[in-house]
């Protein structure tokens, strides 16, 4: 065990764009887990869009982080030393955690990952962990597709909206794709089985959308809000549903971001825009890992994840998320799991 | 039977404040019914916000007025020949017709009145027909209020929002509204019961706001959208519900109207904003008059209506909802009901 532990801290509220100097790295003791706890070695650490609201003092589902705290962020670890009877040196835990190369856990916060069969331990917790719940979630208890119905979704090759595609797939859905690159256009039409894709870089996305939705769209499931979603809202369906999971295009954002300027179609259309956070739904999780586990032996359901290596680049490895330099779910690897 | 009939015409879509020569009333011939048809003198016209944007050309939930035929409004009147075997003259009827003195009927556009016992019928006409339902069902199946939460309604004063407070007063919610003048907010606060009102153009919004909702708000019933919808989106509580009903603030608007600044908190507090149009209720009608009748019977709901004379004055009648200048639902009398 190294005796060097490696922390991330908050140093400043973000402001637009992430600046080096919000977090810095700290070399500190490890610390030692209380009666009930246990310390965790962390093995890999998710990074999500969430990362940028936690660190500003933004109204949010969760406190923000504090000044000077230890950034917060979804990890998978190992258990070294645990002081609570239902963890065992060498398990592998997940859940809500800090940037930090040693932590102390405990069962109000990580869980223990069980047995993900012929699956690596970082795609289970890549996949299962927040994303395909999300998109589970999100798009079937939100936005509440029919066979038939067209169902569009942004941040398309992103980690939640490539599963939330391949679900409208599987329901019966046309489903029409939008991000940010050629690549990522291919991806998801060729590989994921998108019925079309739309690079809002190069193209006028209303026009686009227009020619690939010609019977309108009934689910459009936001990941970035923005211009896309007024360009979507212009084209809902009547009774239309629009499951909010992220509004990425505005955080960083200096300036106040002004809603929607089709605003106007949730009245004339009789829409349903509704925001959502997956851990509402911590309780059905089986329900929701039992699909994406099927799905995915079946070949349905493919993710790709972008793994980085050395907890020294999160800072770094979390700008891609905003600037869509990832290609699927951005996961740093501190150290492999044994 | 006067041999005159005057007909108020569209003749240009309004651009910005209603203006003059938007519309034209012209004497024309009485028409004949044919068969299946009836002929109806008009009694009252209601006028609604809504009239305004059906004479825009905007995407709506009805098609648009064309340009040339005449106006289209919600109507009460008299059967004076019919060729439809279930109408007989002397029947009083509502429902979707035009401002003339006369008009073809039919069962696909009007109904019977039915009796309104001690109920004068411009009183039954204007508060059952569309304030009364549209309250009902946007506050109770889209808003879903429960006992002690917080709800408050804009264009508190008019007449669906003076409803909505008064049946959420009856649920048992604490209820504030937001309207135009003191003599507007002393109405809902000492005879409707309302337990806060804020005079949106004397007060700051936000700051009444946060002292009169000390819990934040459950359900924002939105007539208006624009800066008061931001300023109760800030205040929204978790999982609260934004019923849509109007959006007035932008009726008017020359330039693209931005959405709501504060739409990420949708995002953050999981809330549910959702459009809806009375009209999607029709089935459900008897549900919300036999309940909106015994409330009025008891005395706990009370309407009031502005009521002025003279076909002729309905386009000056009807700038009043933009401008605040009306008092309760606005009603053009023609003739009354003899």
């Amino acid at each position: 065990m190294s005796e060097i532990n490696r922390v991330w801290r908050l140093r400043k509220r973000p402001v637009g764009e992430l600046a080096n100097d919000v977090l810095s790295l700290e070399e500190e003791a490890i610390p030692a887990p209380s009666e009930g706890e246990f310390l965790v070695r962390m093995n890999y650490l998710s990074l999500d869009p969430t990362n940028r609201i936690w660190m500003s003092d933004m109204v949010q589902y969760m406190p923000p982080v504090e000044l000077n705290a230890p950034m917060r962020g979804l990890i998978c670890g190992t258990v070294k030393e645990s002081k609570h009877t239902g963890f065992s040196e060498g398990d592998i835990v997940s859940g809500l955690g800090v940037w930090a190369d040693y932590q102390i856990g405990s069962p109000a916060t990580m869980n223990k990952m069980g047995d993900t069969g012929a699956m690596p331990v970082v795609d289970a917790f890549g996949t299962f962990a927040l994303v395909g719940p999300t998109a589970y979630f999100g798009l079937l208890d939100v936005g509440q597709p029919k066979e038939g119905e067209t169902v569009v979704v942004s941040g398309a090759a992103g980690a939640v909206g490539s599963i939330v595609g391949q679900i409208a797939k599987i329901k019966g859905c046309r489903v029409v794709g939008i991000a940010g690159s050629e690549e990522k256009c291919n991806w998801i039409k060729n590989d994921l089985g998108f019925d079309a894709s739309i690079n809002y870089k190069t193209e006028n996305v209303a026009e686009a959308l227009a020619q690939a939705c010609p019977d309108g769209i009934d689910v459009y499931f936001d990941n970035v809000g923005g211009e896309i979603l007024d360009a979507c809202l212009k084209l809902m369906n009547l009774k239309g549903r629009i499951p909010t999971c992220g509004l990425i295009s505005g955080y960083n954002a200096t300036d106040p971001v002004p809603g929607p300027y089709n605003y106007g179609m949730m009245l004339m259309q009789r829409l349903r825009i509704e925001g959502f956070i997956v851990t509402d739904y911590m309780e059905r999780y089986p329900e929701a890992l039992s699909h994406l586990g099927k799905w995915m032996g079946e070949g349905k359901i493919k993710v790709r994840q972008d793994i980085f290596d050395g907890l020294e680049n999160a800072l770094e490895i979390l700008k891609k998320l905003y600037t869509g330099g990832n290609q699927g779910k951005l996961i740093v690897r501190v150290e492999d799991v044994s």
